[in-house]
């Protein structure tokens, strides 16, 4: 088994679960109390607080612990919101961070905010031009993640919050994908990261809220994590979170360097061993240890149970996986093919002889899904106008309607027009993907009776 | 060393500590995923909701985890008040709920919510009538802890669940105290709990929501948990504490029937062994494992720190303990006195010998704390008019003004007037509680140049 999802979390790095035992001795009573119990559990605490601050590059009491990643981005987005509420409701998210932070972003518009998201290139990254040109009068926070979750493309933090900087304006960065590797680069105004994503327990955030930025903790508060973080510490997860951050960083460059070598790996040699395949995200400036690639007429979800079966546990970003019947929001942003996608995603010590492994059994899986699908196609095309070929491909799900497409382009005489109806919202996004990687031309969208109709023209 | 803080939290069970380490390997990755890791760590979080609802009895689709008991009644508390919107905005809570409720209670007062808060007796028992009398037509929701924390009274919760029924108004259960002595009687709609306290791990909590209780979960939400607790379920200490839960059921009652002796033991003979103690809490509708007294003319701090020498661990709802100025919330609802405060709670397990050490150990160590503070009391006595001895205490705190007005009361003629000034928050409560130990009248208070003048009157 190879378990290559690190970025979705983690398996208990050995010094978590040394830290995590030893403490569960000594952690478990409450540190406001003044008894030796309580005294003991103060002082893990404090120590797991100096070396989070240290290995993030703030002081102690900036920083506070929260029960998740998640609710360290809930928390401080809500929290820099309203410190700043006088100055204005304008929040700026790029298109392609974390669901935590478009969750928290929808919940201020329903609460009245306004909030731009800013584009992304076809690789995934923002840029601070990008940033500048959404800020506002009235922008209370900026928020911005150190590196893409979906893609591993790495943003440009520093020059965003440089930007930010100088109007005012404080930068939110949302460190969880990155701060196993390091420090966040730049002049942010607050952090917010996760343990389990560095090989820490689960139920660990952490919210870093640096000195002078304007900061009111929303929702019932209470005395414990300088008000910011309500409830009873979870201390002996907190001491295994700081030991293993400070663990992971004391091998990160030179792990770093050998995952960025094994996802090098994947990146040149699968476009070559599978065919009709986009590697996604930015080829130099990435996460060491992330590779995504989709791929033409593949239903991701079936893709993830062949390579499940075949020992490999990945994620995907299609939206034949997941519960919802949207594609991924970053490939989405990205305008990149999101069906048949596959994210990689290494784990520190992760085997170069598994990742050869994969290489080798990628394409059988690919080409076995492909097969499946290929065979029962049953769109229909006809011929109903001068110059347009319709397939009917409402009801079907991805990839049918992508597949159905490249089996007709080719009767489509060059300059004519297809028409292809979908009622899959994944068509959207695959169709223009689709004749970008094939040099065809796509013309639009049109409202159909049922579904829409979407238009590609035959250049080649 | 004897820790007798349990109802602030608890050693870890045995079993939680195993069950632990075993899902450590299990539970690490994400139940959302469709590979092998996901699917084990969604069998796992399937087996514990299960094992929790049977010990709650409640259907397992009715039960979520929350990251600790704290979220779990800010969540239940918030999410209930926005389900019934539409019905109003009055909240109902008992004087002695946890800090938790009433935080969430001020900060639904913050937002423009009533809140309407239910008197106690000397005991710290909220009456059926009680909660009757409160609501109103725009009653929201209610709240009543199972159990108090400080004094361990048991509440009416049946009772007052079937007023709250009557007048269609859902009644949350903050069920924390109680949960491992067994499930909470009654036709409750919300319950909260927390894991640490019946010695499961610290970062979960339990919030069940009955089906047909209007519900909107407030701020950002994901897939996760119902979309009633947003972040990345913290499967191994969610195992840990349903493994616990079962545990500690299934010795419960031969345990509350140990550790009710030993309480009584306890209840009996302090106030034969320790002069001027008040025994507080109801002596028969209690927790098995929870005994509270205050101590006259003593410093709560300096007595916690003479029994954490001596080896005791316990806790105080006096104010000089505590962080803030104010004493405890509890106490001061109940009218009883807060000084020189001392809160017993057993853990499972508690030695017996080590009860009786404590009850050998108390009477000296309040003396050695009396004497202290009885000797450099500095108060001027001086009579400044006809029938009016003044003792000013000014900038004086807990318990000297206390200390001060038993040493002039005798130089009072019977039916003369004694004026203390005091600044101390905490003089408020002690002085008419003294009174009443003392069979002298409290008059009431008058605001004076600086500080408040308490007026007591001599009557043997």
């Amino acid at each position: 088994m190879a378990y290559f999802d690190a970025a979705s979390a983690a398996p208990l790095h050995p010094v978590a679960r040394q830290a995590l035992h030893a403490s569960l001795d000594e952690g478990w009573a409450d540190p406001a109390r003044l008894y030796r119990e309580g005294r003991r559990a103060r002082l893990l605490l404090d120590a797991a607080r100096e070396a989070a601050a240290e290995a993030v590059g703030c002081r102690p009491d900036e920083l506070v612990f929260t029960s998740s990643g998640t609710r360290a981005v809930h928390s401080g987005v809500a929290g820099a919101l309203a410190g700043r509420r006088r100055v204005g409701r304008h929040l700026i998210v790029s298109a392609v961070e974390h669901s935590s932070v478009l969750h928290a972003a929808e919940a201020h518009e329903a609460d009245g905010g306004a909030v731009s998201r800013v584009a992304v290139d076809r690789a995934g990254a923002v840029t601070a031009q990008g940033y500048g040109a959404a800020l506002r009068a009235d922008t209370a926070l900026a928020c911005l993640q150190s590196a893409n979750h979906e893609v591993g493309t790495v943003q440009p933090v520093a020059e965003v919050a440089e930007v930010c900087r100088a109007a005012g304006v404080p930068l939110l960065v949302d460190a969880a994908q990155s701060l196993g590797w390091g420090p966040v680069p730049g002049d942010w105004s607050l952090l917010a990261a996760s343990a389990h994503k560095w090989g820490g327990p689960s139920g660990v955030g952490l919210l870093v809220v640096r000195k002078g930025v304007r900061f009111a903790a929303r929702g019932p508060v209470d005395e414990r994590e300088s008000g910011r973080a309500p409830g009873f510490e979870n201390i002996p997860a907190i001491v295994a979170a700081a030991a293993s951050l400070r663990a992971v960083r004391a091998e990160a460059d030179r792990e770093a360097a050998r995952l960025r070598e094994l996802t090098e790996r994947i990146r040149a040699r699968v476009p070559g061993s599978v065919p009709d395949v986009e590697v996604v995200g930015d080829p130099e400036r990435r996460l060491p240890g992330v590779v995504t690639f989709s791929c033409l007429y593949v239903d991701g979800e079936a893709l993830l149970h062949e390579l499940d079966r075949a020992g490999f546990s990945v994620s995907s970003g299609s939206s034949c996986t997941s519960s919802t019947l949207t594609p991924s929001h970053v490939l989405k942003a990205m305008g990149v093919l999101s069906e048949g996608n596959v994210r990689v995603s290494l784990p520190v010590g992760a085997a170069e002889e598994d990742v050869e492994r994969f290489l080798r059994v990628l394409p059988r899986a690919v080409a076995g899904v492909r097969e499946k699908l290929g065979a029962p196609v049953t769109g229909t095309a006809t011929v109903t106008a001068a110059d347009a070929l319709v397939v009917d491909s409402l009801g079907k799900r991805c990839p049918i309607p992508v597949i159905e497409l490249a089996k007709v382009i080719g009767d489509v005489p060059v300059g004519g027009t297809v028409r292809v109806l979908s009622d899959d919202e994944a068509a959207r996004l695959d169709i223009p993907a689709w004749c970008e990687m094939r040099g065809q031309e796509y013309v639009g969208e049109e409202p159909a009776d049922q579904g829409v109709a979407y238009l590609v023209r035959r250049l080649s």
